[in-house]
This record gives C-alpha cells, sequence and structure tokens, in this order.
C-alpha cells in the first residue's frame, strides 16, 4: 500500500478556495526555519490578517535572530506556546515542508488534520493533500500563485507586506537568484513585485548583506583551521566543541562555515566536521562543486542528502579521527573519478 | 562655454545603425575592468563578430583574473599591444566608462576619435556623442537594447555568448540582483536570457561563488586588524604595506576588505585604509549603510565619491596616525548626526 497515493493533489485554486471559506488558519512550517519557510508562513499570515481573518504561524523551533525581521510585528513567538488558547484552527495548511520529521514535535499535534501541503520540493513524503510545484524556485514563488488568487477572488489588493515577505522567500531560497532554481518566471515574479513597491535592496541587505560578529569570528577560526588536500580540490575545516564553547556559538552561528571552504577557487569539495556537543558524535557537511556525488560519501556512515550537498554524522575517537576518515573517504571518491 | 553641450545624446537606434554601416569596430572599457565594463565590451564583440564584423575590446589594464571567463576565446589580451597591427578602426565606441580618465592612458590616444559612449552612469564627465540611460542597473542592460536593435536590422539571432555576457554584466553591477540599482527591467531582461538559455547559475558562481586563497587569507588578516569604535557602528580595518607584501597581495585582493568590516550587524560605517606602496599614502575607502554621507567626511581629504560609498587619500606619519585621523573624523560626523 502506498500512503502517499492516499493524498489527493490540489491546484493553487483549491487551496485559494478553502482559505477563502474558513476565518481561523493554523500555518506551519519547518524546524530551523530559513527565509523561505519562514517567509512564505507570514506572507499567508499578513495577508489572510489584511482580508479579516486570524492566522497563527507555528514552527518547532524559534526563529533565528538573523530573520527576526520577517515575523516582526505579527507575531512575536512562533514555537507551540504562542498558540492562543482561544485559537480554534478550521485549517490547517504547512508550507515549504516536504516530510513529517520537519515537523518535528508539531506532527505529532497535527497528525491527519493537517488539510494542505503548499511545497515546492519534489522530494519528500506528503503527509496532507497537497499543491506542490517542483520546478517553482522557493514556496514563495509557488504561495505567490495562491494568494493572487485569493485577492482576486474576495477582490482586494495583496497589502506590501505580503509582497515583500515573498520576495524574501523566493530571494532567500535562490541565494538572491544565484543558484540553478532561478528560472526566467522567479525573474518576472520579482519584477512585478519590485514594481508594486518592494524594497528589494532592503530585504537582500537583511538576508544577505549582514552577518553577526560572532558568525564572523567563527568563520575567522574555521579558515585557519582549514587543511587542503589533493593539491587544493578538497577542503576541509573542523569546528570542535571547546572551539565552539570558547567563542559563545550556537549551531547556526556554525552554518556558514562550509560555504567557507567551499568558496576557494580550485577547491571542488569541501566538507565540515562539527562536534555539536561534547560528545565523540561529529556532524560532517559536504559540499561539491564537480561531479562527485557527496550524497553517495554521506550514505556511507548513515547520511544523505543531494549530489552537490549531504550530511552524515560520525563517531569516532577524537575530531582528527573523523577528520581522517572523512579525507579519506573523499580522496578515495575523487581519486576514483579521474 | 560648456564642454558637455558640445555632444550629442544617442539613441540605441543611433548606435545600433552606425555599427551596422561598419566592420572594423574598436570598443574601449574603464581601468580596473568590473564584470559590467568588460562583459558589456565583450557581450559587443562576440555579437559583431558573430556578423563577421571584426572588433577588438582595449582597456588601460589586463583583465583580473577573476573575470578571465568573459573575454576568454574571445581576446587574450585587453592593453594596448593587443592591438593587432593591420586593424584600422573606422568606428571607436567606449562601454560602462564616464569620464576620460578611466580611460587612462587610452584616453590621449583616441581622444577626439571617440564616435559614442554607452554608458549608465549619471555623473560623470561625457567626452564624445552618448547614449547614457541613468535608470539602467548596468552597461549590460543599456548594451543589450543596441544589440536587440542591431540584430533586428541584420536579421539575426544574437549568440549565446553575446546573451550570457550581458546577463554576466547586470549580475556583476548588481551584486546579482541585490542592490537598489534593480529596477522591474533589470529582472525581466534576465527573465528573457535565462529563457533562451543562459547558464545563470554557472555565471554567478563564477563571478560570486569564487575566491581565490589569497584573497580569503587577506580578508581574514584584515579581520583580525578590525577595530570597532562608537559601541560597533564603526568599523575600521587598515592593512600596511608589509602586510601586503607578507601575502604577496594586489590591490585587487584587497577590494574586497571594507566588505568584511561593512556586513558585521550593527555596523553603521566601515572604513579600510590601505598602504599600496611602502610611502606616506594611504589610500582609504568608506562604507555607509545608514545616513551619514560619507562622501562628505572623504571630500576633507580631497576624496569623493557617493553618500554611501567613497574614498579618498591621506597623506600621515604612519598608518596608525592615518588610522586616528579617519577615526576622529567620522566620529565626529557620527557624533553631530546623532
Amino acid at each position: 500500500m502506498n500512503d502517499v497515493a492516499e493524498f489527493v493533489a490540489l491546484s493553487a485554486s483549491d487551496v485559494a478556495e478553502a482559505l477563502c471559506k474558513k476565518d481561523n488558519i493554523l500555518i506551519l512550517f519547518h524546524h530551523n526555519p530559513d527565509g523561505d519557510a519562514s517567509g512564505s508562513a507570514f506572507a499567508l499570515k499578513s495577508f489572510l490578517d489584511s482580508v479579516g481573518k486570524r492566522a497563527v504561524c507555528l514552527c518547532p523551533d524559534e526563529m533565528p535572530e538573523r530573520l527576526l525581521f520577517i515575523s516582526d510585528g505579527l507575531q512575536e513567538k512562533v514555537t507551540a506556546e504562542a498558540l492562543p488558547e482561544d485559537f480554534v484552527p478550521e485549517l490547517i495548511l504547512s508550507v515549504d515542508t516536504a516530510s513529517p520529521s520537519q515537523l518535528g514535535t508539531l506532527y505529532e499535534s497535527y497528525r491527519g488534520k493537517i488539510d494542505a501541503m503548499i511545497d515546492h520540493h519534489g522530494k519528500g513524503t506528503p503527509y496532507a493533500d497537497n499543491y506542490i510545484v517542483p520546478t517553482a524556485s522557493s514556496c514563495g514563488e509557488v504561495l505567490y500563485g495562491v494568494i493572487r488568487d485569493m485577492a482576486q477572488r474576495l477582490g482586494v489588493d495583496i497589502p506590501l507586506r505580503t509582497k515583500s515577505l515573498i520576495y524574501t522567500a523566493i530571494s532567500s531560497d535562490t541565494g538572491c537568484f544565484r543558484y540553478s532554481n532561478v528560472a526566467p518566471s522567479t525573474h518576472n515574479v520579482a519584477a512585478e513585485l519590485i514594481e508594486s513597491g518592494v524594497d528589494s535592496a532592503d530585504i537582500n541587505h537583511k538576508l544577505f548583506g549582514m552577518k553577526s560578529l560572532k558568525q564572523m569570528q567563527v568563520e575567522h577560526a574555521g579558515f585557519e583551521r582549514m587543511n587542503m588536500h589533493l593539491g587544493g580540490k578538497l577542503a576541509i575545516i573542523t569546528f570542535p566543541y571547546d572551539l565552539k564553547e570558547q567563542y559563545g556559538a550556537e549551531n547556526e552561528h556554525l552554518e556558514t562555515l562550509v560555504d567557507v571552504a567551499r568558496c576557494i577557487r580550485g577547491v571542488e569539495v569541501a566538507a565540515v566536521i562539527k562536534q555539536p556537543e561534547a560528545e565523540n558524535r561529529f556532524r560532517v557537511s559536504m559540499r561539491s562543486s564537480c561531479d562527485l556525488d557527496v550524497s553517495e560519501i554521506c550514505a556511507l556512515y548513515g547520511g544523505g542528502g543531494h549530489v552537490r550537498a549531504a550530511g552524515c554524522t560520525i563517531v569516532a575517537d577524537s575530531i582528527l579521527s573523523a577528520e581522517m576518515t572523512v579525507v579519506l573517504a573523499i580522496e578515495q571518491r575523487m581519486l576514483e573519478e579521474e
């Protein structure tokens, strides 16, 4: 029996129609929220608010500091305690969330009660009727179609805040129109949003133009610890727990370390080995800029991901031992490919 | 007498018509070439080549290593010695070059012989008849109109290489659609270029996804030397000549230092003080993320620029002394503004 087949593929129009009929809407978005997930959730909330409905956004994790401008003025907290006691959802949606595990404990709370998923991830485990457009750059781009449909049905304009959040979601998930998920339609939507007043430069400055001093310090410490292998084709950064403690860094401050290694000219595979807790479990992130499929390497250690971005967890006696494991695994595959 | 009034404002159609009539075209672009200047020059050359004309691109400086993918396969060198002895230009254009000084010694060679400037800079000192669109994001966007007009006149398609170089020019000058010079038309042109096959992700990776190891080393050395003032609102990096020597760095490797200081959350004014040669002349770059007009501060020392990006040269006994001068000047203006 195929669970997937139980769920109905919806259209933008189906979702818009359902939203128009209800007044209390719960919007779920994935853990470790990014600009697309939170931008989409709050774009929908801001639009629903503007037409006199009540909407609440929930996430298993709090908003990271760098993305607080997205929820600012709309909702203070996003974890379960944010749900007002008197709020009884009539319709429950999720945005940008491909699989149940991404909803953490929220999934158990709302299992079987979610009316629709709005998403752009082609891979995942659907858990509700869904409107998924895998060719779209971002959930924001998919959701914009739903919101435009609603606005037309209701005969209202889409508020600037909603449009700004749609732009935020799209820009965030495309790395500001940098990545290969950008299609002509992505640029056309951006043109339309800017035409109607969205301050794209301000949003992009908030998304991409600022880092915390702590994150800069972490990147700097990581760069100092970077080892190059295979004549500069492989760059590895290790970031042990004691260093994390020394900088008072949270896991979110370590997320850009892999970009430090990846962006060096000539580097084809970049890996970062982090030690999130004071225990011998090491979290490995790998990125490939060549044909090497890093998800295959990570699969050897029970991990996975995509061809060019994957991760796994390695148990080892020390971070040095974990590094040697990773170096040998990548070196072997890189030499095989040559 | 106003020199500017001597020159005629041309249209895209005027420039296209003139180009169609001639077979040997010289294209000049500004010193210290960026992706817009060189992308525009080589976009035009690649199109002219494709219709059987002969075009040569010239610049006062060689192409920087990171932009060699732009000229690759089209022309090996771009400085004056690149001009073939048998090449007699019938039409001379400049692209992305607002003032004579930006052409360095080339200006003396071609003074009075330049037939048209194609540009998007509103400020500058026109030195020829010109087609300037100050509302355009980039010279690439302006030039695209000229090339489309030519293609229509000649009944030909625009080659993919030309389109890719136009995209390169636009993406480069907008920081990949990040900055406030992006208009709806910029996104619409990008949509059209991607629709017709331009690999935007590959171009953006080359423009923004890679740094040389040397540049990374310089940035990290700069970060280590960064001083914060005014409770974190002012960040200053000094980069003395001996450090430049130590890393074997060229001036181009020092260009991103100001971004290191500017991107830190909370920093409103960033300044970098470089010592290009072993002498007491210090090159200062300032960036503002607030209302403070850094061009006014730089003007105090004979420099200038824009409200948010300006520069000047300070003569001082030491780099520390230059730093103190800069700190005091900025602090005073920031305190005045409060």
